[in-house]
């Protein structure tokens, strides 16, 4: 191995010790009830915290209090997010870059998220949007018809596109679509592709020998669109600063695209990390969409949530009501007081709930109706909404176009 | 390792013994002065004879009298050749596929065997041919800038289309260029790309852990064009046989591409192998275009020739003259009749040039005349088509179009 190889494995996400938790793009799993020890990952990452400074900085510049998400440690670790705010105070442009592994079954509340925040971020910031839908990922891994994959991307982007996206801004696409239409991506790729080994991948993703080469030389696809010239007919020929919302686990991808940036003449992309949207039935795993009473789907009816929600999720509760009211139950744990702590965009009333639950006052049922009318309302508003987009509409937002994209603004 | 990767090592280069010849795409050592030992070679590679039977059914079948390059074991290897001409004597269809890994110095005459056959092959068949030009596998294994390396396909190109090539017949293209503009060939690198383990690509090239991923995800990148669906522009939806001419030590990927043809439901690529054009200097290794004195170039005057030929072309003759008339000359290791028997079309002065150099009455510097005036006159006529080949002719080879190609004829 070479000086660098060795510097990039000791990145690796597979150093995880026993008693770590282990965190890559398809497994997680924790050691502990609470869930992935966050402040460990940030560590071993070599992340930084997202912290008050950064948030009262983020606010005095944005003149916008921070999103939920951001105050409340969901977003909880970052690279370089000062650099990007250095950018936006000097008037300078950047965008943002999220993605998919899209999937047959429906979306659910967790998959949500990074789009939510996204949407979010683009309206606070007016900056262009391209969302990676990785389609080809899928067809390898789980071995699929390409055909079905690319329909498994236009089913998704429907769920995405409800989430208010504003197609002036925003570019979604499908890898299997796209990068044969697209040959600055492909020449990204091979660029990337060059500047990293086997050895360098195997540490970071942990690949074997028996892997078949179309995983190993994935993660080059997946960072092509964190550079801007990957997309011509938005960026033309400037080199901009790229800035991606996405949960912890995708990190690998994304520390691997910013050790090759230099290489390429491109600024390393920034990254706002987030925690993972726990299962109804507790932190311990990510979310399953093939488990459907592991989440709430965006399918799901009113009854459904509040079936799910009363059956099985976790609660932080005692066993008997007396005890609760004497005890007091564990919010910490409890998955209702977790999922309102992601849709519950009034600060007072979580902190109501959170001291009313610790003290024994809310008791587990009363908890559940709190989470499930935040839950019914919000699903159903996706459903009208999503319910509006046409197969035109998507693609509207797949067409490779310039966006109104200017180096000053 | 699977029993399926095994299978596959079986058939490795790498399995070459210390005795035997080195050939792989990357590196050509044979390990005695006459060159390459290809009985031995057909042997380890499971290929077959191109034998007096298929010469015999060639010209029943095609009523042309086999090229120089087949009745003279030029090309002396092949897998399915036979079913090709099962389904020319059917009228249904096939397809010429070949290639060149571009350069930037000129190329030379042994780059023109693979063409000038194809040439030959196109016309008597009146098929379509596909010429892929790698100019991602150069960028990945010289780290060339990719500008440089598609400016490098364009000027091949210009070498290749004064080869004479129809252009209704022919579709040129870079990986570079074309892979971003034709989404059926991405996908069939992907379905390539997940049929391929590492172990298997390690076995057949020989790549390290060490080296980049773009090297290991290339070979799926030159499998693709075996595959008709990577064409829909000229094949629409028809998956029709292919037929590649190259030089033997391409086999590799091309074994790799009749592996993986049945998992995408494909017929195995039929392939037609060439032995090594040799260097001036003798049989013991390709010729090389780093090293002007090795070669004829393309761009070479007809003094250069001349005086490369006098004083660099091994020689097969004896010390002196007096021994030379007595002793007579070597054809198997004189490079002037082994180039001779590439170009000299006429089998009849052929054989009395060799009866006269082996006998002693031809000597040294008549045999190297016969040659220049050989080489002289093609390489002129070359040029004078090639200055004729503007850039807008390139463009017009490398436009994905349609070819005319029906599935019935």
């Amino acid at each position: 191995m070479t000086a660098e190889e060795v510097k990039v494995q000791s990145l690796s996400l597979n150093g995880a010790t026993n008693e770590e938790d282990v965190v890559t793009p398809w497994s997680v799993e924790s050691k502990n009830d609470t869930g992935v020890d966050y402040e460990k990952l940030i560590q071993r990452f070599g992340s930084s915290k997202i912290d008050d400074e950064l948030l009262l900085r983020f606010e005095k510049i944005t003149s916008k209090k921070p999103h939920q998400f951001l105050r409340r440690g969901i977003f909880f670790s970052h690279r370089d997010m000062h650099t990007v705010l250095n950018l936006y105070e000097q008037g300078k442009p950047f965008y943002l870059y999220t993605g998919r592994g899209p999937s047959s079954e429906s979306m659910h509340m967790g998959h949500l998220v990074p789009f939510l925040f996204c949407k979010w971020l683009q309206d606070v910031f007016n900056v262009p949007l391209v969302i990676q839908l990785t389609d080809d990922e899928k067809a390898i891994w789980k071995n699929l018809k390409l055909e079905d994959a690319i329909k498994m991307s236009y089913n998704n982007a429907k769920d995405i596109i409800a989430c208010g996206f504003n197609l002036d801004k925003t570019f979604i696409f499908s890898d299997l679509e796209h990068i044969g239409n697209n040959p600055a991506f492909y020449q990204n790729m091979i660029r990337i592709q060059r500047s990293v080994t086997f050895n360098q991948v195997k540490g970071i993703f942990g690949f074997g020998d028996s892997d078949p080469v179309g995983k190993i030389s994935f993660p080059p696809t997946q960072a092509a669109p964190a550079f801007s010239s990957s997309f011509p007919f938005i960026f033309k020929n400037a080199k901009v600063q790229c800035l991606i919302p996405c949960a912890i686990d995708q990190d690998p991808y994304f520390r691997m695209s910013r050790d090759v940036a230099p290489k390429l003449g491109f600024p390393k992309p920034a990254l706002l990390h987030s925690s993972f949207f726990p299962a109804l039935q507790g932190s311990k795993t990510k979310m399953s969409a093939s488990d459907s009473n592991t989440a709430i789907f965006l399918t799901d009816t009113a009854k459904q949530i509040k079936n799910k929600v009363n059956k099985h999720a976790f609660s932080g509760g005692q066993a008997t009501v007396e005890e609760h009211r004497q005890l007091g139950g564990n919010c910490d744990i409890d998955i209702s007081y977790q999922w309102l702590r992601f849709f519950l965009e009034d600060d007072e009333k979580l902190e109501q709930i959170r001291k009313g639950y610790s003290s024994g006052e809310i008791l587990t049922g009363e908890l559940k109706k709190h989470l499930i009318d935040i839950l019914q309302p919000m699903v159903l508003a996706h459903q009208e909404r999503r319910s509006k987009i046409t197969d035109d509409i998507v693609k509207q937002f797949m067409v490779p176009r310039d966006l109104g994209f200017r180096t000053n603004k």
